[in-house]
């Protein structure tokens, strides 16, 4: 059975060592709509949301030195961290990846922020670049101020 | 005057070192769909377009050692190459971008694909981020096959 592709951009993650800061860059000088902000306790990261088109930008800061954000900037420097695609059926999904010899980071569904499932694919299955698939399941709840 | 901010995502580029190989993962593997191939000589690279919502991935393939894909990968392997942001105004963003200390690749814009101005922000201003500003002119013309 052919599955439907990605649906959209969920989001574009983005790593960066002061959040101030970079939402200044984007706001102020770029011109982005900021969202607000969410703290993920569970992946050490505070998060700021830009909204463009349909998608947004997520600004990640690391809450801790042992954040994988952390871990990213101390290897690659500030940038781009990972690509978010929303899909349906993430879990059949997941299944028919595996088979396909595609190594997951997460092989079942875990939480995301705004109550979605989501999973990262390993970047050496998908020729360098972080993948995470997003399903959506209900509307984004109230951001924090 | 505050300028209107970008309106959506033009697309994001991809470096990858093997363009066929590259578009079966995202194709048959995730499920994208392939809009078609164009080469741009003036860049040097082949490129494969793939729809996802209002927006596309560009897989990019160096078409010569000198090419700046081949040198990004050399330097920091395959993976997320650029993001491109389509905005309006473009000349004059610009013009305001360097007033605020924004170093620019391209002062002025130049001729992308499709007949659309592009210009490239240097991503040491951007935190690490390589931003093309892309402002659309007319329709997509038909792809190579």
């Amino acid at each position: 059975m052919k599955r439907d592709g990605p649906k959209k951009i969920a989001h574009i993650g983005i790593a960066v060592s002061n959040l101030r800061e970079a939402v200044h860059l984007y706001t102020t000088v770029l011109g982005f709509t900021l969202e607000g902000y969410e703290t993920v306790d569970s992946e050490k990261v505070r998060i700021a949301f830009l909204k463009i088109g349909e998608t947004r930008l997520e600004l990640l800061e690391a809450t801790s030195p042992d954040s994988p954000i952390a871990r990213f900037i101390e290897r690659r420097g500030e940038g781009i961290h990972h690509l978010a695609f929303q899909v349906d059926s993430l879990s059949e999904r997941l299944r028919a990846l595996q088979e396909q010899g595609i190594n997951l980071i997460d092989p079942t569904p875990k939480q995301g922020a705004d109550g979605n499932q989501i999973a990262f694919l390993h970047p050496s299955s998908t020729r360098g670049v972080l993948i995470e698939l997003c399903e959506s399941f209900q509307m984004r709840s109230e951001f924090e101020n």
